[in-house]
C-alpha cells in the first residue's frame, strides 16, 4: 500500500538497548514532570492497556504532565531516545479503544492534570480550556458562575475530555453537538517541541483568537483532528447562549417500514432549522439496551434473540421499532414555529411528546416517590403495572426520560454510559462507572450515510445480514451529524468473559468494516482496531497525509499508525481478531 | 524572519537558460492544452496583469486547462522547467490583486474553460462544481431546471468563480455566507501531479462525497485555501433549500454614537438565529459610494471631503451615519418569530423596514416607470423631488433596493462591483464591468474584529485617524462573519490617474496593515501586495506552513510567496508602494 512506503522509520531498537534507553528516558520524564507523575508499575500498565474491545496492546510508560511546558520537555525526552507517545485528553474513548495504542510500547501522555478552564467569555459565548477539563467540569463552571452559556456534551461519559472529544470529531446533543465545527483557536505542540497557534491565534496578541474560525492563511485546525501532528494543549470552543425558552420532545416511529419516511422528514426538518439538536434515533433493541440488562435467559441455547422474543420484549416493554430525543431553543414564538413544523411533518407517523422543564420537575418528583415504593419488593410490581398504565412503558423509561431532557440542554450525564453494561453478567454500577476496569464488551462502528431514507435502507440492508450471519443482536443508533448526513452508529455487544463470542464480535467488526468500505462507506471515527486499514480505499490521501507527517514529524514520535498515518509495518489483522 | 529560512529555492536561473527553457515550456503548454489555450503575447500579458491595486507584477504567459487532466499535464511541465505557476478560477480578485502575483514571471493558470456543473443534488441540497462556474450560471441553471435551491452568492462580480471565492474564503450574504464554511469535497491536483479526494471524498466510490465534511482522518480541506498546496479542479458547495417564506429587510441607524448598541443587538440577533443572513453595515461614505460618482467638484483644492461637505451630502441623499440590510427565512411562522425579535432590538435605534416580493415588484415597476421620465431632462429634477418626498431617497437608492432584496435570495448582481468606479472620472458602465481594464483604483483591507459594540469603536478609533493623517475620505463595511466577528472591510479609493493619490492610498494601506497587525488584529484574507507581510507575527505558524511547502512541493511550483508561503527572498517594500 502506497501510505506504507513513505513513513518506515519506527522505533525499533535491539532489545538492550531499548530497555536501558527507556530506563533513561522515564529518569528524565521524571525529572521533568515529577515522580508522582510517570509510572511503569504493573497496576498502572493494566489500567492504561485496558479496553472494551477486543484488542490488546500493552504501553511501556504513563506520564501526566501539569502544562504545556511540561509537555514540550515530554516531547524532547521522546525525540531523544525516539520513544512514541500515544496522548490522551481523559482517555475515555469507550467503544473505540480507550487508551490503547496501535502498537505495542507507546508511552501514554495523559493530560487530565492539565484541567484549566483558562476563560469563558459570556457575551462573545466561548470557553478556552485545556484537554483535561471535563464536560461536567464545564457545566459546573459555568452554573457555578451563573453564566448564561449552555456547553454541549455527547451522552459518553460525564468526565470525558471536551478537548479529546472534539479531536475525535465526536457529536453531541444540542445545535451545538459537531464539536469539531465550534472549534477556534488551538494552542499545539508539534514534534520539533514548537508551541503553534491555529486560526486567528496565531497572530501575536489576536484579538480574535477564539471568534473567528479560519484565520489567515491556509485553515489548520483540520490538520490537528484524528490524527498525530501535534498534541493539542489549549482549545477555544463556542458555546451556546442560553435561549429563552426550550422543550425536548421524543418521537416514536409507529411501523417500522416508515423508516426512509422518518428519515426524510428528519432532514428536511433540520434543513429548514426546526430539529436543531443533533438527534439520536435509535433502534429497538438500544431501546433496550439504555435501561435493562441482557435478557440472557430468553437466548435459549442460540447466540442470540430470535425474532420472537425480541417481538415479545418489544410488546412487553411497549419500545418503538425506532425513536430519537431532540430539542427546540429560541424566543418562545421561535419555539412554536419549530413545534408546529416538526408537529405537522412527524405526528402522522408516530407519536410525538414535548416536554417542558415543568414537566421534568414533575416526572423527577413523581420517580424519585416511585423509587422509594419499588425498594419494597411488595410495591415494585404495582409501580411497574401503573407506569405502563400512565405513560405507555416500564419504570425504567421514567428514568430516563429527565436524563434526555438535560443531555438536550447540555448537562452530561453517567446514566447512558451504563449501557455499555448490558452483556456483562454484573449488575451496572450508579457511580463510578469504568466499563475497561469491569470487562465490558462494546465495539462501536461509526458508518456515515446521506440523510435519505432510501440511502439508510440502503445501508442497513448491507449491514444487517452481517449481524444475522455472525449471530449478534443488531443495535444501532443513528446519529444527525448535520442535515445532510447521518452516522449510523453500530454497537456490537458481546460478552468479554466469553472467548467465542469475543473472537466472533470481532469477526463481525472487521466484515462490517470491510464491507462497507468496499460500497463506498466511510466511518466518521475509527477504532484503534481498524487504524492500520482506515485508508486502504485513499492510497492518494495516504501519501500526502504521510508526507505531511515526515515532515512535521521525522522520527515518528507522536502517535505512530493513529488514523494510518505513521504506521510502523503493515498490522497483523489475524492478531487483532481476539483476546 | 523563520519563515524564510524554509523554503529558499526560487524558481530562477541565468537569463539565457532561463529563456530557452521558457520557450520550450510554452511550446509543450500548447502541446498540452492546444495552441489556442497559451498565450504569451502583450496584450494578454497587460491584461493578466492589471490590476485596481497600485502594484505591478508581469506574468509571463497565460495558460487556460480544459480539464484536470490538463492541469496535471501543466504541473508536470511547470516542475520539469522550474516555473511557477499562479491559478485562478477566474481571476476576479477586484481590490485583492485581480490575477497578479507576488512574484514577477508567474504563468497564471486561468480555469475559466473548466466550467461545468458537475451535479446537482436536490434532496441533499449540494452542488459539484468546477473552478470555472460563475456565481451567475449557477444561479442560472438553478432556475433554469426549477431546482428548489438558492446558491449564496457574494455582492462582487456575478462572473465571479464560485470555487475561487470559496478558496479565498469569501462572505456572501445568505445564511450560507460562510463559502468555506459550505465547502464539501474536493478533488485537488498536488505538486507531484497526483489526485488526492478530501473530506469523505477520498474514500473510493463515496457515498458522503458532499455530505459529510470532515472525512475520516485529518481533516485536509482547510490547507487548500488561503494557501498554495494544490490547485482545486473540483468542489462539493452546500446549497440552501428555498425556503417557504422570505423579506429582506433594511436597518438605518438614526445617531452615528448608537454604533455600538447596534453592533451588540447584531451579535445577539445573531447568535438567536433572528438575523440569519451575513448583514453587511456600510458608513455613510460606501453609502454614497454605492450609488453616485465622487464629487470632486466639492473638494476645494482638498485631497478628500471635509466633515461638512459630508455632512451635507448626508443630509441632501438621506444617508444614515450606519445602515445595513438583511434576510429571513423560513416558514411563516418562523419568518414571524425573528421579525418580532429584530423589530425588538432594533426599531429604537433607527428605521427598519422589512420588505417583500410584492413590495419588491411594485417597486421595480416604479423604477422603471421613473427611469424613463428621468430620461427626459425635464422630468429628472422632478422624478428626484418625487422619489425623496415618496421614501425619503434619491432615485438612485430606489434603484438600489431591488438588487439588495435579491443578492440576499443569493442572486447576483454587477450592480455593487460599479461602486469600483467612484473615484475615477469616467461614468461607470452597465454592462461589460472591468475595473482593472478601466483602471479604477480600490484596495481593500478586511480587518477581523470581535462582534463587540466596545471593540469595534476600538477599530475605527485605530483607523479613522489614518484615513484622516493620508487625507482619505474613510470607508468601511462591517460585514457579518460569524455571529461572533466581524470583518471590517477598510476600501481605499483613489484615482489611479493621480500617481501622488496612487502612492498615498498604498501608504494608507501600509500603515493600516502594519498597526492593525501591531495591535492584535488580523485580516481576514489579504492583497497581493501584503502577502510577504501576512505571517510577519506568526513565526512558528509560518515555520510550520513551509514544512509542509517544502514537503508537497519541494520545487515551489505553486504560487511560490502566496500568503508567505514559500516566498522567493524577501519582498523589497519599497517598490510595492507605488506605480
Amino acid at each position: 500500500m502506497t501510505m506504507l512506503n513513505v513513513v518506515t522509520e519506527g522505533p525499533e531498537k535491539s532489545q538492550d538497548q531499548t530497555n536501558s534507553d527507556f530506563h533513561l528516558a522515564v529518569a528524565e520524564l521524571a525529572e521533568a514532570v515529577g515522580e508522582d507523575h510517570v509510572s511503569t508499575d504493573d497496576a498502572d500498565m493494566e489500567r492504561y492497556s485496558a479496553t472494551i474491545i477486543p484488542w490488546e496492546r500493552k504501553c511501556s510508560a504513563v506520564v501526566f504532565p501539569g502544562s504545556t511546558e511540561e509537555i514540550q520537555k515530554i516531547v524532547e525526552i521522546a525525540t531523544k531516545y525516539r520513544l512514541p507517545l500515544w496522548p490522551f485528553g481523559r482517555g475515555k474513548n469507550w467503544g473505540y479503544g480507550t487508551t490503547t495504542a496501535v502498537h505495542d510500547g507507546a508511552i501514554v501522555v495523559m493530560m487530565e492534570r492539565m484541567n484549566r478552564i483558562i476563560e469563558v467569555n459570556e457575551e462573545l459565548a466561548y470557553a478556552v480550556v485545556e484537554p483535561g477539563v471535563t464536560q461536567r467540569q464545564l457545566d459546573d463552571y459555568l452554573k457555578e458562575n451563573n453564566i448564561q452559556l449552555w456547553s454541549d456534551c455527547t451522552d459518553g461519559p460525564s468526565d470525558g475530555s471536551v478537548v479529546g472529544n472534539a479531536l475525535e470529531r465526536g457529536i453531541g446533543e444540542t445545535p451545538y453537538g459537531d464539536h469539531f465545527e465550534k472549534v477556534c483557536g488551538m494552542e499545539v505542540v508539534l514534534p520539533d517541541g514548537s508551541l503553534v497557534r491555529t486560526g486567528a491565534a496565531h497572530f501575536s496578541k489576536s484579538k480574535t483568537c477564539n471568534v473567528f474560525k479560519w484565520g489567515v492563511g491556509p485553515y489548520f485546525e483540520g490538520l490537528f483532528s484524528q490524527s498525530n501532528y501535534g498534541i493539542v494543549t489549549k482549545m477555544g470552543i463556542w458555546l451556546m447562549p442560553k435561549p429563552q425558552a426550550f422543550n425536548s420532545y421524543v418521537f416514536e416511529l409507529r411501523r417500522e417500514e416508515d423508516m426512509p419516511i422518518m428519515i426524510d422528514k428528519i432532514r428536511r426538518l433540520s434543513l429548514q432549522g426546526a430539529i436543531q439538536s443533533k438527534v439520536h434515533i435509535i433502534n429497538d433493541f438500544i431501546g433496550l439496551a439504555l435501561v435493562g440488562k441482557y435478557p440472557h435467559h430468553l437466548l435459549n441455547g442460540e447466540s442470540c434473540l430470535s425474532q420472537e422474543t425480541k417481538a415479545q420484549l418489544r410488546k412487553r416493554y411497549n419500545i418503538a421499532p425506532w425513536s430519537f430525543g431532540g430539542g427546540i431553543y429560541g424566543s418562545p414564538a421561535q419555539l412554536r414555529a419549530h413545534r408546529a413544523l416538526i408537529k405537522k411533518e412527524l405526528s402522522p407517523y408516530g407519536k410525538l411528546m414535548f416536554v417542558t422543564d415543568q414537566k421534568i420537575s414533575l416526572l423527577k418528583r413523581l420517580v424519585s416517590f416511585l423509587k422509594k415504593a419499588r425498594s419494597s419488593s411488595r410495591f415494585a410490581g404495582l409501580v411497574n403495572r401503573l407506569t405502563v398504565r400512565l405513560i405507555g412503558k416500564p419504570y425504567e423509561y421514567l428514568e430516563a426520560f429527565p436524563h434526555i431532557h438535560s443531555l438536550l440542554q447540555g448537562v452530561p450525564s453517567d446514566y447512558f454510559v451504563g449501557h455499555c453494561y448490558f452483556k456483562t453478567k454484573m449488575e451496572r454500577p450508579r457511580t463510578n462507572i469504568d466499563p475497561a476496569r469491569d470487562r465490558c464488551g462494546l465495539m462501536w462502528a461509526g458508518i456515515v450515510v446521506p440523510s435519505t431514507g432510501k440511502e439508510m435502507n440502503e445501508l442497513l440492508d448491507l449491514v444487517k445480514p452481517l449481524f444475522e450471519k455472525h449471530r449478534f443482536d443488531f443495535s444501532t443508533a443513528l446519529m444527525l451529524a448535520n442535515p445532510r448526513s447521518i452516522i449510523a452508529l453500530m454497537s456490537i455487544f458481546f460478552d468479554r468473559e466469553d472467548a467465542e463470542e469475543t473472537a466472533r464480535a470481532m469477526t463481525l467488526y472487521n466484515e462490517m468494516c470491510e464491507t462497507t468500505a468496499a460500497a463506498g462507506y466511510q466511518q466518521y471515527r475509527t477504532t484503534v482496531a481498524y487504524m492500520d486499514r482506515i485508508m486502504q480505499h485513499s492510497p492518494t490521501f495516504a501519501a500526502m497525509a504521510n508526507k505531511i507527517k515526515q515532515a512535521l514529524d521525522p522520527h515518528n514520535i507522536f502517535a505512530p499508525g493513529r488514523y494510518g498515518i505513521g504506521q510502523v509495518g503493515a498490522c497483523d489483522t489475524s492478531s487483532c481478531s481476539g483476546v
